[in-house]
């Protein structure tokens, strides 16, 4: 049996359940993909860290060039992350004839077409299941299976931690803050936890699915991106009596020749597949023409379960390489479609009003969306919890509406004296 | 770009959705896969059949050869089902040195190895995406990224119909016989249900999996099997109370060094994510040493989702031999297991009894329980429905026992004066 020999670079969470996977998993390897690969060297820059895997300490190397440069190494498995160096020891992996298998949505975002048409000139692949949805087999069934559809949406939840924090404040209650230490000290937010609360994240990941699923080249800066830093108690437990959970939300949409896409917290009907994806599970959920809606499910967080997915990648090139068949058409760069880029298009929204505690609000303010030709399909009304300063607390869901249409007609009502704030506006996927 | 030449055996619904998903998709399968496919002849019996498609007569062929040794006909699409004679035309269309692409579980359970055998033989590929969870891509990520991993579980609810029938009459409080009768007109069932209702057809699938993700080989007729015949109102409403949904699940567990499986109706908890697949829709939850666990949904129903499953085959299948490359390993050929066969293992059990409405029974029934080192998890009572005749119904959820010692104590149970009757017996997942 053919020995693939592969280079890594980094060895944080995901390099040790990529190691792990494969010491663990070897011989069934071994059996059903007809091919063993051997991880030779590991860029390691903290040799002295204890990572919990059995390494000989030969292995681990401070110079990238003595991997990006070893003959008998044909896959560099780049676990880095960030957009640099990540990008420039990728590209000069491809360009001395490696494949390479990344995890690194960052990078790919921003360069993924470059390293595609890099992949592409020296007849090497590249790889990036474990790029998105964690462990998920997602990337895959997208870049060869469901090319027999034309995909009409997608809606994911993409990122373990925001999932993770919106599911503990809506079971149990618990305040953002208080959720955060503990996924903090759980591992399932980082130190510095903007990147995922800010959904900085989850537009990468959208950018990479929207050029694989729609052909578009889209930096993730243009996507409109909204994080859950803003998602308080009151508005989850408005949500519940409106039938619905919050969840951090990837949405991309093909309206006409137009694409819509936008990533924000969203109201989802609890008998949505994706409202039962909890805690540091991820979802994908897919609609093409012919075969209607799929998902795809499965864990974002720990080592073991992206490592499952760079090891996934790894058996592709390894059998790819054992029949002589590592090259194809690169993913990103399989079409360039026509699609004109919108950003958040139409949609329902949940907004929470405060306002004086009179009669006639509702009136007024109702009539005031009407002449943006804004509906009303539900609303809530209390006055229990300021009461003592004269005010309720007005909560809709409107029907479908553009968002820019929204915010003149939201800015319109910040200026009557009955309004006291507008609290939050959230939006609503039927 | 080069176009591959493939014939059809059979039009009827995959048929259909097979041909107008490469119609309605040609393009956009030209500028992904790039590649062309084309399918030059049908074997269509009553070519005189509105199928509701454009194709010109002179495609239907009456004769199988004119497919199976034209030159010009790189792969062969066998849409009959049933064993035979599609076996037989699959055979000789491999040792005609044809890719086979086919959706047919019957054949694959009965004859996977051996057509798998005559592929590898031969050179070239067979794919069969289409024969387990209709349109939801399970086959490819089983045999190749998840490779990564060993499969530890398998749950599936893999027939349309019976989840259809069993959703409505949660939903709806409807009968079996009626809602039976609505899915036969709505086309979702068959005139002859049997296959379906008695579960031989997810037991199929079944066989196939197992063989893909625990290299066995096991005659579906070895495999446990119960339909949905017998499931009432009285059960669902009952598992409901508690906090359960009643689906028909395909299960297959790895027990040390052996493997437990059966067919059967089973309370799942609606916490659970496959409580949430509904009507027509299908789902297989499969757990992993490294990625944990993972759940693939899509629709089983309607010729499109299945033809977008065949069609998907046809692009790797047509992406491989513009590659050159059109062969490999056979799934079903990857490996044998050591592993060894065994049917219902143990479970947790709901039981319903019929007995005498008096003081002491339930001590009574418990102790025998004892005996069989059976213990009751939950248990409900109800005077109710058969006060007139003096009789109570007892309902139980026991811990996990094996089923033949559940059995015994239930034949012990029902020689017992006061229990009428033991109603129902079915499993739980927790």
């Amino acid at each position: 049996m053919r020995t693939i020999k592969a280079g890594m670079l980094g060895i944080g969470n995901v390099g040790t359940g990529t190691y792990k996977t494969l010491q663990m998993n070897r011989k069934h390897i071994q059996d059903t993909a007809g091919v063993d690969i051997e991880i030779v060297k590991i860029l390691n820059r903290r040799p002295h860290v204890d990572r919990g895997i059995d390494v000989d300490p030969s292995v681990y190397v401070q110079d990238v060039d003595l991997i990006l440069n070893d003959p008998e190494i044909e896959v560099v498995i780049e676990l880095i992350g960030g957009v640099e160096p990540a990008t420039t020891y990728m590209a000069q992996a491809l360009k001395n004839g490696k494949h390479v298998v990344t995890a690194n949505k960052a990078a790919l975002a921003e360069n993924g077409k470059m390293l595609s048409k890099l992949a592409e000139e020296n007849h090497v692949m590249l790889r990036f299941e474990a790029s998105v949805g964690g462990g998920i087999p997602i990337i895959k069934p997208l870049t060869g299976p469901l090319y027999s559809n034309q995909i009409e949406e997608i809606l994911g939840i993409v990122n373990g931690t925001t999932n993770y924090i919106l599911t503990q404040m809506t079971d149990n209650g618990s305040d953002y803050d208080a959720v955060l230490k503990d996924a903090q000290e759980k591992g399932f937010a980082e130190a510095d936890p903007s990147g995922d609360v800010e959904g900085h994240d989850v537009a990468n990941k959208l950018a990479v699915l929207m050029s694989l699923v729609f052909g578009m080249d889209v930096p993730p800066s243009k996507i409109p991106t909204e994080g859950i830093t803003a998602i308080n108690k009151v508005d989850i437990s408005y949500a519940t009596q409106f039938g619905c959970k919050i969840k951090l939300i990837a949405a991309a949409k093909k309206v006409g020749n137009a694409v819509e896409c936008d990533v924000q917290p969203t109201l989802i009907p609890v008998s949505h597949p994706l409202a039962t994806v909890s805690n540091e599970f991820n979802a994908i959920f897919v609609t093409g023409n012919a075969v209607d809606d799929l998902m795809f499910y499965g864990k974002d967080a720990g080592p073991l379960p992206t490592g499952s997915a760079v090891v996934g990648d790894l058996i592709e090139v390894a059998s790819a390489i054992e029949k002589n068949c590592a090259f194809d058409i690169q993913p990103l760069l399989r079409y360039d479609s026509d699609l004109e880029f919108l950003g958040e298009g139409s949609n329902q929204y949940y907004v929470r009003f405060e306002v004086e505690d009179r009669p006639g609000i509702l009136g007024a303010i109702s009539s005031t969306l009407g002449r943006y030709e804004i509906g009303i399909e539900s609303m809530m009304q209390s006055s229990q919890s300021k009461q003592a300063e004269g005010l309720a607390t007005l909560v809709f869901i409107f029907y479908e509406t553009g968002r820019s249409v929204l915010d003149q007609a939201l800015e319109e009502l910040k200026s009557k004296s009955f309004v006291k704030s507008v609290e939050s506006v959230i939006r609503v996927q039927k």
